[in-house]
């Protein structure tokens, strides 16, 4: 039995600062054929030939998209499954099915997180909490989504081929992992996190989920920058996930009445993902696996190669469920912050 | 900015002891008129009217449940919500919009977390992580089930009738939530917890959870008494969550085969909640919820009373969902084990 020991600084609630960062060993992605025409296509591990992936339902190849991404970043970090100490997962089916099923195949402690789309900021922050205290040694994180089960989940048959709003989102396709551990020269790390609150508005509409995210992502970013006690220049981008064209105005704009100016540093996943000139994706991507893909493929590509130093990750999710839809309620919605920086020069 | 510090012992892959123990300081519950009338209807703290708790729908009054026992708990703590740097809860609804829809009201750090009916577990033991390693000095725990919800969601509209299995079991209604924080004399303790995995031997029958989970709670009782060093008499009760008489019975037999005699040591929740020979509810009782409700009304008194000791609190859950049940796939499961104590002498 080993004593663990911790180095995190508690910089303000839910904000927690780990000054012997965490390195981000290895991070693999899987993607669908939309993802791979998209501007950073090239960027990705794996391309699914079609959307059933070899299996036998769309609930299924999303979950293989998951154990891929997973397998491929373990493998990359040159680790087995059973190596690794824990596992935190999520995805946006119900009752976290695809992270649920997929952890059969891992057999190691498991955790599954729902935040929705900020799933991979809620997940990325638990895993260096557990390795910043010596918890654990090596710390799988994953997820995964696709656009034909989601579609059938939170809105219509695919096969009605109803059309869509402008305001609307493209569920992405794919599986997203990271690999966690110390920190090493050279690799990019984890720094820092801050862990969101749940907002809402009373936005009501479930065709502009960008709008009902917005105000939680300025929520994040106003308490993680007050909590570090920095600017938004300490970062060379602030990276939200999946606001897409309208939400992305709309923090700018929240932002702005509280003194904080973001344009010009904020990118934002969902308007990365794909290219809004030549692919139908009305406002942009989103999807648990969105901004998931984004970070781990040219995001972790750029902070390995140190063309990027610093860059603030906030993924937000839209909380409401078909049932909270129908029943008139308003869209709770959630952002977690997590700060990665390019390693220390070999 | 205050660096934090830790006391946690890693005393096997996920198991995690707190040689500073966490200190239990409040646990509330609100419960249906069901519960009510079952052997410990006196226990809990408050019983609701009638199914709508004066909401206009079921899932309202769900989440009336989880923010009732989650109020009342603090109020118990002598807390206010603004108190708590974090909240940790979950239930069983899709995208867990009981547990999100209620952190609006929190307004603290919020992570969601699906178990389904291991969730108290599951947010028991982070909670925990978060106060040993310094990162927290108040977390509040909170879970919610409604009968009439699961029910809805999970099988057939109520207003059918449907006769049921006597392998099935009873969604409990009701909230339940604990206030955690320093250990302080005479306070109930947390001092250990184990992280579980997900197994799945095969069952596909979802009338019949109580047999699908008694394969994960074996794991995780044999993971912990190994990692722990322990024997099952180390514990005055060995409490399980929900598997009902079916499972009940298969889990002793799984664990005697590998010679770990529980009989007349195990209880369980989900038999404990209701009085079956009076109570219409086959196998037993069911749902995050039921678990939660014993061990924070009568369990929490009896640690208080130092009536008991030392008490294995291994919480199930049945991983599967409405598609992957109609999928013909099997059911995942998870259990998640808590070690509580009596507190020292005041």
């Amino acid at each position: 039995m080993t004593r663990s020991e911790t180095d995190v600084a508690v910089a303000g609630k839910g904000t927690y600062r780990f000054p012997q960062p965490i390195g981000v060993h290895a991070s693999a992605t899987v993607v669908g054929k939309m993802e791979a025409e998209g501007p950073f296509g090239s960027a990705f591990d794996r391309v699914m030939p079609d959307d059933l992936f070899g299996e036998r339902t769309w609930e299924q190849a999303e979950r293989k998209c998951l154990l891929s991404a997973a397998e491929l970043a373990l493998q990359k970090a040159g680790l087995k499954a059973a190596d690794v100490d824990l596992c935190l997962a999520g995805d946006l089916l119900d009752q976290l099915t695809t992270s649920n099923f997929a952890a059969r195949n891992l057999q190691v402690p498991f955790l599954g997180v729902f935040a929705a789309c900020a799933t991979s900021g809620a997940t990325l922050a638990l895993g260096a909490i557990f390795l910043a205290t010596g918890l654990a040694e090596w710390v799988l994180v994953a997820t995964a989504s696709h656009h034909l089960t989601a579609e059938r989940q939170y809105r219509y048959p695919v096969e009605l081929g109803n059309q869509r709003k402008p305001t609307q989102h493209w569920t992405a396709t794919g599986g997203a992992a990271f690999v966690l551990g110390r920190a090493e020269a050279g690799l990019p790390r984890l720094t820092a996190v801050t862990i969101g609150r749940v907002v809402d508005l009373g936005q009501r509409d479930v065709n502009d989920m960008g709008s009902a995210m917005a105000p939680a992502a300025a929520d994040t970013i106003r308490r993680h920058l007050q909590h570090m006690r920095e600017q938004v220049e300490d970062y060379d981008v602030i990276l939200t996930g999946d606001l897409g064209g309208f939400g992305s105005e709309l923090l700018v704009e929240l932002l702005r009445q509280d003194g904080v100016e973001i344009e010009g540093r904020q990118q934002d996943c969902g308007l990365m993902l794909y290219d809004r000139t030549r692919q139908d994706v009305h406002a942009g991507g989103s999807g648990t696996v969105c901004s998931a893909l984004i970070l781990a493929a040219p995001i972790y590509q750029r902070l390995a190669d140190r063309r990027l130093r610093r860059v603030l990750f906030v993924p937000t999710g839209s909380l409401h469920s078909v049932t909270t839809y129908q029943q008139g309620e308003t869209i709770p919605t959630i952002a977690h912050a997590v700060v990665l920086e390019a390693g220390d020069l070999p």
